[in-house]
């Protein structure tokens, strides 16, 4: 993963916008190619764009015209200007549910509102930053994608490699639940079951990506990770947009990696910058789950650096006990004035079943997580109810019915109106 | 159920375009209200529209301005015009995906498409004709909305309920699957299990609905099945507007009760009433399992009735062994110069892992129903490759793990690279 490699790699590049790569930590610069790590300083490397040439009224107009999905934003991303027109799925434009009836049991007045990312292609958030990533394999010649999961990420990576004709290979843990192999398998790519628990296939993808064996693989979530993460500023941009090109005042954001929450932060400043939104003050909200809350933990105890943790919650989308942009998200918590707060996994539960009761929206986990910590905020008086909101869900209940496996019927009566009257259902 | 509930209900109400119901078999015509049969002949009721009052281009416009979801076609639906201000849980406009992959596997040369409902709220198409019932059922003042059912509807009137403030309740077989029955309890209604079989619940309804105790309530494929049938025209105008205002060739739709098929057709007749797509030929072909093919085996028995079916099928969505649409169904397949054919079990799951592999969807047992009798029809030469042709997805392979559970791991290795290289992964 040396600068020869990125040389090699980008001379035909064409990935929009893009202008580089930047180092997050020391600011060095070197050309696109797939490589993650700054060669100076070890930091994690990111895309610095070009978007000078943009006028602000002319490039809304370009935007509105854009199709419903992700490449609306396309003048926005490391992806080619014609990307709409390749194979890809396609995400994004999901809703952004107006919850009044949230809104009134958790007592917000000033608009409160889900993005609801559900609706994806494979039902998560993880669509945005795959099909990124598939648009950046593509422009690397790569011909495998590739990364190691433990559920949502299977599928994205699966479909995508799919609809776009390469072929895939998606490590995971030998002994995942039969349910989460099937909705991985299905795809019909490689699907490799690893002798070992997360860690080692972790270890082994990274072994591979420096192996002649790995020459032409794209692993989204390792060496094309810059590509990859810019896909969670398109949740930004779609919630000012879905708003009428208005910044919402608080945003409460699931934490695993803390990647997405980082990238919400940048998107949301270049909508600023290029003046698309006004200039005002927001305040974003970082949740976890209690039985996974290193980034909380190290919010509450006012540290910068995060601790890791061996993970143990149902919240398992959001499970990773070492969180490699902690920092950068204590970091935009404090800045932007919001906070960092975890609730327990009977808390999730009772989210997620807050929400389907209220908004008919059945939220995996992760989304519990959220709507969790947004009622544990607005009770300590840490999230203003009286201004706008958006709670993010980045996953579908239908992947995480084991949660909620309690649920069930609320009367059983024999087919006739005696004992419909009798179960006092009339 | 008479004239005069009609009578009753019907002054004050405000369905847009929506003008009377009228007897699909002798014409007879009634106000609106929440009944379903023809007094007269107790054939079935559906909208009468009055579409008059639109200029073309003007209505083109209006739609192309309006929200990505159904109520884009506001002026063409049973709902009142201002239906996308209302809490609903705004299905639709879902992709239509150009499927180039499963098109070469199948030899298609005129361009094969796949209209993906799975990206509806609930994911699957039921969500469409839910949310008109929904607005039914505001407009003639109920408070309950109910069904009985064995899966996606329980989910999508759960939902469409709890969005809109109604109380749900929703009657199920009590043996139900556990899985299936926490996707229905999830969103908080009553959800009510009958000691009987589907036929028993289904006769417990009709009881019920003619019964003091149903007053105020709004079962949506009973009393408010002509509004709620009206939603499948959706699918008709999504496709033809996402082809750019085009009529496709050909349309593989599946078979359950043969409403949605009939509901295509009507909206497809209203697309080129209304000049808003060109007035040529269009062929419409039925998809039934073998398991439950009552209508298929009519048809190709050149019969005009069809002999009802005791159900055996893993398309359980599909399983109605007496479809009240199927006459017209036969009528449409014929007259379009369509065709009604079947698959068996085996090749619905083998369909579901061909759209997977393809295309990267992962479609309910119902696509793999579609998917497989597409490849069918041409194999036998019925469907024309050189014609564009859409086939229908309706629903979420989620949802029907079981029917593909077989599906798993390629290959099992240590994490190292001697065991991946041993493997043949290289």
């Amino acid at each position: 993963m040396a600068a020869q490699t990125v040389a090699s790699t980008t001379n035909s590049v064409d990935l929009g916008p893009a202008a580089a790569l930047s180092c997050r930590e020391c600011g060095h610069r070197v050309p696109l190619g797939p490589v993650f790590a700054c060669e100076e300083c070890f930091g994690p490397l990111e895309i610095a764009y070009d978007y000078s040439a943009y006028e602000t009224e002319e490039l809304r107009k370009r935007i509105e015209a854009g199709p419903a999905n992700i490449w609306r934003y396309a003048p926005l991303l490391p992806v080619p200007a014609d990307v709409a027109d390749k194979p890809n799925i396609n995400p994004g434009w999901t809703p952004l549910v107006k919850a009044d009836n949230l809104a009134r049991e958790l007592g917000v007045t000033g608009g409160l509102y889900i993005k609801d990312d559900s609706g994806n292609p494979t039902h998560s958030f993880k669509d945005r930053v795959v099909a990124q990533a598939l648009e950046a394999a593509r422009a690397f010649g790569f011909t495998t994608l590739s990364c190691s999961s433990t559920g949502n990420l299977a599928g994205a990576v699966g479909a995508a490699a799919a609809r776009a004709g390469f072929r895939s290979c998606v490590f995971i843990p030998h002994d995942l639940e039969q349910g989460k192999v099937v909705m991985a398998a299905i795809y019909g790519g490689e699907l490799v079951g690893i002798e070992g628990n997360y860690d080692d296939v972790n270890r082994f993808c990274s072994e591979l990506i420096g192996d002649p064996a790995g020459e032409g693989w794209g692993f989204v979530n390792v060496n094309l990770r810059p590509y990859y993460a810019e896909g969670s500023k398109t949740l930004a941009y779609e919630i000012c947009e879905q708003l009428g090109w208005k910044l919402p005042d608080q945003l409460v954001v699931p934490i695993a990696s803390g990647s997405q929450l980082t990238k919400i932060d940048k998107g949301l400043q270049e909508l600023i910058k290029l003046g698309l939104v006004e200039d005002k003050p927001y305040k974003i909200f970082g949740a976890q789950a209690e039985g996974c809350s290193p980034v909380s933990v190290a919010y509450k105890a006012g540290h910068d650096v995060v601790r890791p943790q061996k993970p143990n919650t149902i919240a398992k989308s959001l499970a990773i006990g070492n969180p490699a942009d902690g920092p950068y998200v204590l970091d935009i918590a404090r800045r932007t004035g919001g906070a960092v707060e975890d609730v327990n996994d009977e808390q999730v539960v009772e989210a997620i079943k807050l929400l389907a009761r209220t908004e008919g929206i059945f939220a995996e986990t992760a989304g519990g997580v959220t709507v969790g910590v947004a009622k544990k905020l607005i009770e300590s008086g840490l999230l203003d109810p009286s201004l706008t909101t958006v709670v993010l869900n980045t996953g579908d209940g239908l992947k995480t019915l084991d949660a909620v496996a309690g649920t069930g019927l609320t009367a059983t009566i024999r087919p006739n109106l005696d004992s419909f009257r009798e179960a006092g259902l009339a």
